[in-house]
């Protein structure tokens, strides 16, 4: 974006920073100011009309505007780009009924970005790549020196670098002779240190020549609808490519349990094998493009993946984990050659899968808590990745629960009469007259709707709860005066848009069997926690951080989350989002080697609940399916505001 | 064969105890006398004439004989079969001239044959193959006991046999789901133990029920010529099955410098691996075809070979193998999946080869010091493999130091006129008549002659040395008054085998040349064994023992090797042959994992000289150049017989 311009909004006066380029919209959105827009911001429904008084927008002129209004300076807040300084007037058709434009309205806090930080791993001496590469220069062999090739290079290592207890697979002795030849005995060898305090350190790999400065590796994680990829300089630190791609079994289901019943089928487990291989070729295909880095320089390749991935991928059967009692067939996996698992690498890389905890608590989360550095924090935190499954981890250095709790795919959208995943016009941010009940609905990318995705959704369902448009049971309050509400086929709706500001030829409406979907989502979230918290004998009170993961934990709005109960009421500023954790631990792991082997005591510490067989879960569950919560005394601030809310809830 | 008869050769009357079915002429031979018969025994020359006396013999009638004769009872000793007790004359014209039949004829001495024996493995408590078999019935998975079934499989090998720190990898991970649940969670678990006494037992099978009682393995011995495999019941250490094939390199070279050369050609090197994996892949078959072993049962296979076969066999470069200093790529090879390398076993089966020496010592050679038992000796033995190369190895359980001489190939019938290979036809044995110097072939098969194989080449040069044909330094006594010494196209030579008798139309001699290349190979090795025992400070005659391995060493004639100085002069009692020592050393390797313990110790502790390195050796070996050696006084008993020798050596 540009510059720094400044929008003063009329008639309250109110002045805010902004940036060159930026929508009138979105600025007031971003304010907390209201202006109604249902149309997602994408100039169909024509409500979001405001006066520029001074200064200049960019904007062409809409056919809701007539030329009299046009040469007056009325344009569309959702089409009107800022250019410099300007003054706009909202008039009231546009604004807020009551109250005009106040300044309470709700801001979005997002949770704070917590970046990994190479230069902590420095700070700690942790920095330590699994991965080395030495130079040796070797004598050559005579008469009275005709050591084997392998145990000069030994050798070389033991006495240049005081290395003991190497082994060398047979794919280095196959290239040993001819590389200790071509540049008079001076080569590069890599070396993979054990996991275990105790094991060996493996040759993987002779270069001739020094290459001790390009030593690259590949950090990689496999969601079920998307794998991503990272190209590491393991010298450096440094990521030196990112890209992603959809997971290519997505076309044999969304889920992991589609997935797994694919696999079953006759020859179904090489076709998943097979296309997650494929994708993460088409992504190391893409990294290596960017980069001047060569196919054989990559050593090593850390992945971390849910246990359903984790498993097809490596071709292990994943029958029993869509079976109570849900046993996967391993939770630790050996390093695996990347030529066996059909890698485009060469033979010589070595993939270390990241371990699960079990069925449903996958190697993406204990990747995220060592990522995100909660394995060695000393506040009790709380780590929760949001997807189909919300699974929860809670604990410190000194401890670690977790637990998987089957929220269904409410916030993926599924499930929703309108619900989708996060596109191009899916509603993504909603405000509401609070006289008028008229909405403000933000679509990405500004196109006209097409349906609700889950930070969309979370959004709408607390502003319709905090406005009172529905109770704590998410039932419409069928005496508001608004055509907005009205009987529909799956019980009360609310309409968000109507069919001619859709780009889907239909009224688009949230109705009370969605709120109903979403609040069972969201009650089996909270419910968990809760009791995982008091299974180890403490209050959800005494958290004192919370880390957010995966692509929802990003974009949700957590004022909404702790309105309708998804989270607990809690200091914004003790929220951390670490965005792909999965991700990250992944490239932590290909960085430090400590913390490679503090996985394993992580792994072996972190005790996994099954919620379904904690006898206070149900009930903890049942409590949970109000908003925010049937005790109201978990969320003092939630009940505060409702209760000064313009028009009191229907129970 | 069949019951045992008597023979009681006249005019001398001494009585011989034979087998019903053997022929009159090997009778004769065995107890040491001659009977004149240069076609090998095989009817054609008819000058191995006797008359049967008493008792019958089952015998054609010769052209060779005539009617009259015949029913006096004048036969071929070489085709008459002993039916029964008889007494035989040996007419003068038959036996050697002057003298009559002497009881002072050589007997032939082969040295003792030394077997393999598993109840000492027991009787010491290191029976114990490397690879083990468990049986476990392990607890159902239940909602309050979902452990991975991998984690069941290790903590249930940990509470019923103690076993800790396994490892498990993707083979046995990829098929224990089903496994676990075909028999309701009773299975049988193989662990591989590791060489290492701190490293890590690996899980490399899993079956459904109870297999604990079969456990099976296969011993292969790699020889550049010949490849030799044994399927093993690992649970009563008894051989089931035995077989050998020709090594299918064979037809690219005989000799490991022409497989050398080969597979430096493009592709040449991929081919080579193939050939070798084909030969041993016929070989399984057959091994499982003769017994009723599953091969998925066969979980390890120990791979015995010389440096060039195991490099061949692992696709690992030979090429420095060949060049001054003669630098192998590794004496260590690692344990190798059986399916990386082409073997049709299954993908659990691991293949642990055998490690070498260095370039001209290789697995072969350790194997048959650990097999023989020579590593756990107190006694000073020698060990010596005979080929091309003739392998040495001196020492006992204290220190071990080894050699090898290039010996050339004139033991296996290489660089001599009528050389060849063991095979039908080959003179493999050889008297003389003192007085006429006509000669007495054995062939083998007791077909007519078509050349000589090794050990007949020895047992003929020793003899014409003892009976003084030749002198020290292999030279014709042009003298002696017999047509079948003669001069020919290199030098003078000596007429085994008329043409006539001859099974490839024309005579068969010996010559200088020959012997001259004879006399070197047996020079190179006396002088390495000697340079050998020397650099450790020792004396020949302080060796207390003395093992053959190879096949020629279970065909060598004992006296006649110490009549020419190819080994010194020692008491046979001593001497031990223990056949294919290389085939030995991988059972015994596959039958105790503490013997592949040692086996590491053996290698680090054997100290290996490059001969060409040692200043002495050049001398011993110039010294060696004559029969048996220039230093009469290291030959003490031969000094004295040929000092009585009917006529007397040229020199």
């Amino acid at each position: 974006m540009g510059r720094k311009v400044f929008v003063t909004f009329e008639p309250i006066g109110r002045r805010v920073v902004s940036e060159e380029g930026e929508t009138l919209l979105d600025v007031a959105r971003q304010a907390g100011i209201h202006i109604n827009a249902s149309c997602g911001g994408s100039g169909v429904c024509g409500k979001c009309r405001i006066v520029v008084e001074e200064g200049r927008v960019d904007a062409e002129k809409s056919e809701k505007i007539n030329s009299a209004d046009f040469a007056g300076g009325v344009r569309l807040a959702c089409s009107s780009t800022i250019m410099e300084n300007v003054k706009v007037r909202i008039p009231l058709a546009s604004s807020m009924q009551k109250g005009g434009l106040n300044d309470d309205a709700v801001v979005r806090r997002r949770a704070l970005e917590h970046q990994f930080d190479i230069e902590e791993l420095r700070r700690e001496g942790i920095f330590s790549p699994p991965v080395e590469k030495l130079a040796l220069e070797l004598p050559r062999p005579s008469g009275t020196d005709n050591m084997a090739d392998a145990g000069r290079i030994v050798q070389g290592l033991k006495n240049q670098y005081d290395e003991h207890g190497l082994t060398m697979g047979l794919t280095v002795l196959r290239k040993i002779g001819r590389t200790l030849r071509e540049k008079d005995f001076n080569v590069t060898v890599t070396l993979a240190r054990p996991v275990r305090t105790r094991g060996r350190t493996h040759v993987v790999n002779i270069q001739s020549g020094n290459w001790v400065n390009r030593k690259f590796g590949l950090a990689v994680d496999i969601g079920t609808t998307t794998v991503w990829g990272q190209l590491l300089d393991l010298n450096t630190g440094r990521v030196l490519a990112h890209c992603g791609d959809y997971n290519g079994q997505i076309s044999y289901g969304e889920d992991v349990i589609s997935r797994i019943i694919y696999a079953e089928k006759p020859k179904g487990a090489e076709l998943m094998q097979e296309l997650v291989v494929g994708t993460i070729n088409t992504i190391i295909d893409r990294l290596l493009a960017e980069t001047a880095v060569d196919r054989d320089e990559i050593d090593s390749i850390t992945i971390a993946a849910n246990t359903t991935m984790t498993h097809l991928f490596l071709a292990l059967e994943p029958h029993s984990i869509r079976r109570a009692p849900y046993v996967p067939v391993s939770t630790f996996f050996p390093p695996v050659r990347a030529t066996d698992l059909g890698l485009s690498l060469k033979n010589h890389a070595i993939v270390l899968p990241y371990p699960a905890i079990s069925s449903y608590v996958g190697g993406d989360i204990v990747a995220g808590v060592m990522g995100s550095g909660m394995y060695r924090t000393d506040k009790l935190t709380l780590y929760i990745d949001i997807g189909t499954n919300a699974e929860i981890v809670i604990g410190s250095r000194e401890w670690l629960v977790c637990a998987a709790c089957s929220a269904g795919p409410a916030f993926e959208g599924g499930g929703i009469t309108f619900g989708l995943r996060a596109a191009e016009g899916a509603i993504t941010d909603f405000s509401l007259d609070p006289q008028t009940f008229e909405p403000m609905n933000i679509t990405i990318g500004r196109k006209p709707p097409v349906g609700i995705c889950g930070s969309g959704l979370l959004i709408i369902v607390a502003t319709l709860f905090e406005h009172g448009v529905i109770d704590q049971r998410g039932k419409f309050n069928r005496t508001l005066a608004t055509p907005r509400i009205r009987q529909g086929r799956s019980g009360f709706e609310y309409v968000l848009v109507w069919r001619g500001e859709s780009a889907i030829d239909t009224d688009i409406v949230i109705n009370e069997v969605d709120i109903e979907n979403f609040i069972r989502a969201k009650a089996a979230i909270y419910a968990g926690m809760k009791t995982l918290v008091e299974e180890v004998g403490l209050q959800i009170t005494d958290l004192e951080q919370i880390i957010l993961a995966g692509a929802f934990g990003s974009y949700i709005d957590l004022d909404s989350a702790m309105t309708v109960g998804l989270l607990p009421e809690f200091d914004a500023e003790k929220i951390l989002y670490v965005g792909n954790g999965s991700l990250m631990g992944a490239r932590m792991s290909e960085m430090s080697n400590h913390i490679r082997r503090h996985v394993v005591e992580v792994v072996q510490k972190m005790t996994s609940f099954e919620l379904s067989e904690v006898p206070h879960f149900k009930e903890q569950y049942v409590a949970s399916l109000f908003l925010p919560h049937t005790d109201m005394d978990l969320f003092p601030q939630t009940a505060k505001r409702r209760n000064g809310a313009p028009a009191g809830g229907g129970n």
